[in-house]
């Protein structure tokens, strides 16, 4: 038996795609495992812990042969190894702990972010970097400015992660299948989340006309308190399967140019009245990133809610902007 | 707006199946989450620690909108709540601590699986178990005893997950896709595991004619070591993923009745010479559970593999048999 | 080598559904192997036609393999074949010839659906059946009136069609990708089709907010000659691809119990004001057939549409009726 | 509402890829359809008919929204349409009439063969060509020589299709999964086909281990008469499903560059100690094409089974050679 062959292996007519993930925490390791498993592109898993990435990475690989994915999956503690990567999830952090205070973890997660950033831009310069790390609308200005790169390729993954749990619930609450929900939010990550009910839909029907308004603001505050829920009956540990959904439904709209139209953290520059921040908005994603963003008329309300987003974002990034990071 | 019900949910034509996932770490958790995903079945995820399988159930569900299943998924640590599954798999156990010996390691699962397989079948008395939980092949004969079930309705994954990592392991070595490789374990999971190469095969055609001797031996060896490579690497956990996928393959095989030959951890009398014991064979699963075990004619070395695997496992059952679990 | 039986055939645990197709034409061979690959069911392929079930049903055999589906496809001509089906999809009819009347191809048809129903009621008297043979509006309700089943378990395939193809109308037009389009429309089949744009979404956004209502009028309009545009392009032949999708994605609903809110063709006792009458609405599918309709306030544009929808239907009922057919 | 437009659709990061079935009949449009519902790239179904590419092309986009997929179905006649195909499929051709003899036969499809060649070389000169056009050794062949590529990039389907129809007869015989069989032919696609049982397997055993020889000559003289079979059953039509899928898992392979192992009809240069004509060898598929062809030590009846294959297409070749077409 012999093997004739026929290609050489650098005259390729195809390449497959390359994602980095970095932080191989609960997010990263099931972002990467869903990202193999849909078979998006090879991963690379990058932590600076040694071991915890090679030990995933080489995991997955066992359950390849049985989930039928031919993507490599590889763990690492380099960064040489991310090179040409056409996407990159930041997942990289640390969790807020006891007696820690907000700005503590802000220039702590800030110092990550940068650092993670221009390690990433080094050996990736053309990529597309998606930012999970928090607080996101922070940390994804962090990897703008210290990227330098274009805003349509720096984006945060927030609203995706607070719309699925917003349509979780209201496809709970009727009893219908999750594929005929959709829920729309606005602003930012958590507490001054804007949820839209009116453009929250049950197969093209808003939810308004299908539950009672005040059984719609308990669903609208159960979702804006969903992370902190999931804590609170871990104790020791916050939620990773849906945050790892959202960002690789994020980066599938853009590897397989989908046009999908997700809410996401963009970098807005006259859109909703605002200007030089990140905040939740509904955006096109595609092969060029993010390559749109829907401009919608807001009620006065709706809009007063945004801007409260805004300034709490806003407080952040003065913080941010006086680190010396970039 | 109303909704006018034209049939009530008492007389439904169809019922979803029900799994049980008992044990809400890493293995438990991801099994769960694999099994939802693929629609196989509503899923309970059980745990005597309050918290941990209600906030993981919680995310999953999270994910569903995006990850488009409707599949339930429910933390719980009352087994009321897994009454009238359909299949059960048991996950549930400790892992081996510093100072721990193999017999005290064995004593301590063994007593956890036994209370399990009691609670199980009080509520679940015509399901088929699923026996994750190590050391493999005297958790699941613990399991048979203490259920009083017939052998069809108790089944260990051992075979399926070593064979994966060896597929993984040819597929890298020639590199072609882990779908053309098919792998083949007997007996015992773990040192005296039973490879053979000469059924192991890419697109058909036998690994002895693609691989070196001696390199097929690495890889065997590597493969028998496949669980301690990755603790090595991750130093205070172990494989998940692959475990996990590997023992929803089995339930798939069952629940779809796909009439698969997996290898499986079943119970011998008679077959390979052997009686009373559990131990790694071909096997067919389908709706029947264990639908029949395929008897190879094994070479001289492979029968004395086997017989060494079973040689270790009746040490194992000696010891279990004598704890006054049934 | 030897098979070790372990459990008897007759004793499963679990059984696979089993869906009949009737007519082996484009649509009802297409729904088969749509609803084979997606391994709902074991497939029962029927047509008064020898040969052709047997030929396309050893087909899709050959496919099998490769699109990886273990559910079985069988092409017969006799209905002993069909025996204890969970679902029935009835394709068959003839299509229009030149010179032949309305009210000829009605009876026709209605001779046929009513031939089909009486066999597979004498063979599958608890199944579900799903009708797509045109005059949609009056042939599920011949099948009705010949099965004596109650409602909840004869439904008829026209709105997921339209709506589908108004759907793949909106993303075209703004470039978006079709998961983020519902389209919801009324009534019944073809000319007196009711769309509803208010309900029709881009991700949640009511594409009202972004079509102008002049290009969203011409989308409706296509969206009702959708049939007709496919029609003039293959002139001796009419779509399979796109209606054959549409049965399978209901029948999906039902075996699956996914309780999925889709437009069908329903039987009316007071719902929207009307009575004795199929039509199409917004309803529930799950495991129990159609286990709700929902009913919406429609504007007095939308509600004297559905009227005229009525209208029409109630003149092909009244032809049917006189038929003599039960 | 208005979109704020990020980033210009001329620097997207991403392509898709893009198919081209030639050939709107059967085969081709299932081909089509097959390749875009897996996402595998944007299709352009080209014929010489008008209106049937169009219709069915129009048909399959309204499937979309149902099926979930955003790649693109544009039917059209002209070439101008195919334009940067990466990969072309051709399946153009007519069907064996009565009163046609086999060299007529022979002489047409080589023309149209060697027009469409011209035509796809024009508009795609990097494409990777797949031909499915029968008789298959010699179509290929063809298009090799017309398009000057080099053999790499063209590549003809036979055993894929001949080996899953084995798969299927094999796991009906032993009532297992089909996802469990591997079966190897090789040579011409047809009478002169070589099964090879030895390298054929269930779950890496080989058949011979588990089927009789004689009832494995049955099956291994079934697949032989595969098609013909369909043919029998139809009357009028031809397999169009199983080819279909067969050509799309090679697309498949190489789009997502799988590195799968294939039987596929290669052009060869000194393997199996043949020159200059195409038979159907074990290949591997991947980004460049083929890759690899894969020589196995035959036992002398194989090897007089492959040589008479390729007498047979000697033959043909010879007859192709004075056509005069390149």
């Amino acid at each position: 038996m012999r093997w004739s062959d026929i290609h050489a292996a650098d005259s390729s007519v195809f390449t497959r795609k390359k994602i980095t993930v970095v932080g191989a925490g609960n997010v990263g390791a099931t972002a990467a495992f869903l990202a193999a498993t849909q078979e998006l592109a090879n991963i690379v898993l990058i932590d600076v812990v040694e071991g915890i990435p090679q030990g995933k990475a080489l995991d997955m690989r066992g359950s390849s042969p049985i989930l039928r994915f031919d993507s490599s999956v590889t763990g690492t503690n380099d960064y040489a190894d991310t090179a040409n990567s056409d996407l990159v999830i930041i997942t990289a952090g640390i969790a807020r702990k006891p007696g820690m205070s907000r700005d503590d973890l802000l220039a702590i997660n800030a110092g990550i972010v940068a650092d993670v950033t221009r390690n990433i831009v080094k050996h990736s310069p053309d990529c597309i970097i998606l930012v999970v790390t928090n607080p996101l609308d922070a940390m994804v200005y962090t990897a703008l400015r210290v990227s330098g790169f274009p805003k349509h390729r720096v984006i945060g993954m927030a609203g995706v992660l607070d719309s699925a749990r917003m349509r979780s619930f209201i496809a709970d609450e009727l009893e219908v299948s999750i594929n005929n929900v959709t829920a729309f939010v606005l602003g930012g990550h958590g507490d001054t989340m804007v949820p839209l009910p009116r453009y929250s839909t049950v197969a093209g029907i808003p939810v308004t006309e299908l539950i009672s308004e005040q059984r719609m603001k308990e669903i609208c505050e159960r979702t804006a308190d969903g992370g902190a829920e999931v804590v609170r009956y871990l104790k020791t540990g916050s939620a990773f399967y849906a945050p790892a959904a959202s960002v690789v439904q994020m980066a599938e709209a853009i590897i397989r140019d989908n046009k999908r139209v997700l809410p996401c953290c963009a970098y807005l520059e006259g859109e909703y009245g605002m200007n030089g921040y990140y905040l939740g908005v509904p955006c096109k994603l595609g092969a060029g990133g993010l390559e749109a963003i829907i401009e919608l008329d807001l009620t006065e309300d709706e809009q007063s809610g945004l801007l409260r987003s805004m300034e709490a974002v806003a407080d952040l990034v003065k913080v941010i902007d006086e680190l010396g990071l970039y």
